[in-house]
């Protein structure tokens, strides 16, 4: 079974708001283990709606239409599905009475535009609405199906588990199709490059595709890099149920981890929605320390993104973002000299450590572009690191971009830096 | 001049990430004058790849592609571009160089996959890569355009800048289609709430609609809640040229500023990428000021929106995140007691001026939930304030939404606080 979601709505193409319905749509027909090949936006116009429609019918089992069944003269979904089925539109009474009831319960009058939300496509049934005015459609194309939701999310998603889930499980279960489900999980990753990612687990994805040739699963593997979250490696299996998808996904992440850790080391810091900050807080929940930043290239961002989470007064001191250099000598006791170097960042964390009463020291110092400082190019970051029995120790890194991306990547570079440094005896 | 936008990814399809491509390029298409009827998702799957650009190319005049331009196995939009395109794919040298200087400056090495990254369907122009190690393609199609940039949103962005709507412009003048141009004038706005704006502005809206319907020139204005970078007063006129443009844009924006100012005081703070921390760069210069914050609830997003400010080590020393209490006591020097408080804002503002050696000290704290603190509700947000010539001053607010929220919605209350304090007698 595949279903083709297609959102309606001139907004949509301008980019006035973002399609988070099809978002939604497709990950909930994933988890019924409906697939989805395509997605298409259209705008409020008869002839391209019927297009999108008609393309959509050719190359998929069912589509999902959602948006253009309010009352205003824009809303023409049901005018199209009418031309694509090939019938009148018909007026249900008992849609009307609806909406009068809706109306008169806020003890308003309905406007007399209302009542086009209760034209039905003869040989359509209804989906009653019950958080707005304009019903839902199922309406038979052929041996196909066009489910008609309106574009308001929290109709939309109601209608959708009430109703087109229901009949869609009906449908696959009557062509024999596996009730399976559809599970994935990130593996997140930050030290190795997406291509490097790539190269390393090749010859387990290539094992992927025998095994799959083979029947014993269907398991996929992707990347996706994402900037100041890291880069992510994407298990997806299908499954004739959640426990056996989870069971499948267990097996995968161990693998992955295990290929991972023996190419590049500690390189995987979380799983799914797991920050780094979240990585972070776990090593100093466990290890029982306290940490404290001195940021200057970062200029607060390793502060806001650790105070992101839960119960962060538990570990985190603070920060002094020392933007000016004499801050920096002034307040974190760094001795005068080049503010971007190896020992100005060992300072800089002895003295974060110091001044905020904190058992860890961890500073960020570099240049964020677009000009040199202190001979150094854009990119170039140190880490200063002070931990309870080491003496100040300093990283170097190089890190692409313009100025925020250079912020970014240092910020993650040195959340990771201070998680491996916790999490094992060798933080390089 | 129709352009159809197709998002390559699996994981749009499943829900996993929103299509934020999508809605970036509609944007900004819209702006150029360019029309958009279709979008499009699809997989990582070469046929279903190729029936979406056939599909795409058989309804629109060109298309612009994203996403799987990568290095990795399932990155599969050159090859389904070269069977379009009915050419082989060649490798461009110059792309290889390129790629590997990439590496090389990172002080890594390239991994031989990347150079999938170099291949170009023959007949394509490149689309030189300036911040990823994908560049962008230009492919003709008999009479149209396939364009395909990385799915990396400033990747996409920079491209579509740089490359895609100049391209766009010039085949557009060679058709005779820049009859006429449209423009946008963004006027952002803190202070007001979305419907208030709405209601204060509902009149001239309605005057403007009168004078379209005279021929008298075609303005439109909508409105965008923008979170953390307020709320968003766009104008959008359409002119025989863009000097006409800009004329009408400077009158409608006068006549928005006066009627906001006249209704609501100084809510406006900026225009078009203008952004609050921009304003606040520009008060303190003219000012001669330099500004040092105390950041408690914030976590250091203040300072790091700060530090974006191109040259912000001139007015920007820095700021001590005092999460844990002893901070506030022992660095700031705020007297022991409660810490979400008119009284603590004012020490924390006052200290930071002092330990950082500021003119202008600016504080936050409050309560980013989901308990209480202080007795305080969630959403409690004190903004303390310590400038030349005033003793401290401190400014209570409430404001919407949850933990991450909460900071958005300080920190852009905290600075324009100090942008209106230092703009006017009367920082309320």
């Amino acid at each position: 079974m595949r279903i083709e979601i297609v959102a309606v709505g001139t907004e949509l193409l301008l980019g006035q708001i973002a399609d988070t319905n099809s978002q939604w749509l497709g990950e909930h027909l994933a988890a019924l283990g409906v697939g989805s090949h395509f997605h298409q936006a259209v705008g409020d116009n008869h002839q391209r709606i019927v297009l999108a429609f008609r393309t959509a019918l050719a190359r998929s089992d069912g589509v999902i239409v959602c948006g253009g069944l309010g009352p205003t003269h824009d809303d023409i979904t049901r005018d199209a599905l009418a031309e694509v089925m090939n019938v009148p539109l018909v007026r249900d009474e008992a849609v009307v009475e609806r909406i009068r009831a809706m109306f008169s319960s806020r003890g308003r009058e309905m406007p007399e535009s209302n009542l086009r939300q209760a034209d039905v496509p003869d040989g359509a049934s209804v989906i009653a609405q019950t958080k707005g005015t304009a019903p839902g459609l199922i309406c038979p194309v052929g041996h196909k199906v066009v489910y008609a939701v309106p574009g308001v999310p929290y109709e939309m998603s109601d209608m959708f588990e009430r109703a087109i889930g229901p009949d869609l499980q009906r449908r696959m279960a009557e062509q024999g199709e596996l009730e399976g489900t559809i599970a994935s999980r990130v593996i997140r990753t930050w030290g190795m490059s997406e291509s490097g990612l790539g190269e390393t687990l090749a010859d387990y994805i290539v094992g992927l595709d025998d095994e799959a040739g083979e029947g014993a699963g269907t398991a996929t593997i992707a990347f996706l890099a994402s900037g100041i979250e890291g880069i992510k490696v994407r298990v997806t299996v299908r499954a004739a149920d959640s426990t056996t998808a989870r069971a499948l996904l267990d097996l995968h992440e161990d693998a992955v981890r295990s290929i991972l850790t023996g190419a590049a080391g500690d390189v995987v810091f979380g799983i799914d929605d797991e920050a780094i900050e979240d990585a972070v807080a776990r090593v100093l929940t466990t290890a029982g320390l306290t940490v404290g930043l001195a940021e200057s290239l970062t200029g607060g961002l390793a502060a806001s993104r650790l105070v992101n989470v839960p119960g962060a007064s538990a570990w985190f001191r603070g920060s002094v973002v020392s933007y000016a250099s004499e801050v920096k000598y002034d307040v974190l006791g760094v001795p005068e000299g080049p503010v971007v170097s190896e020992d100005a960042a060992k300072a800089m964390a002895d003295g974060a450590r110091r001044v905020l009463g904190a058992d860890v020291g961890l500073s960020i110092t570099g240049v964020a572009g677009p000009a040199e400082q202190d001979g150094q190019p854009p990119g170039t970051v140190f880490v200063g690191l002070a931990r309870p029995g080491h003496g100040p120790e300093a990283f170097a890194f190089a890190v692409p971009g313009d100025r925020a991306r250079v912020r970014q990547y240092a910020t993650i570079a040195a959340l990771d830096l201070l998680r491996r440094s916790l999490s094992a005896a060798d933080p390089g």
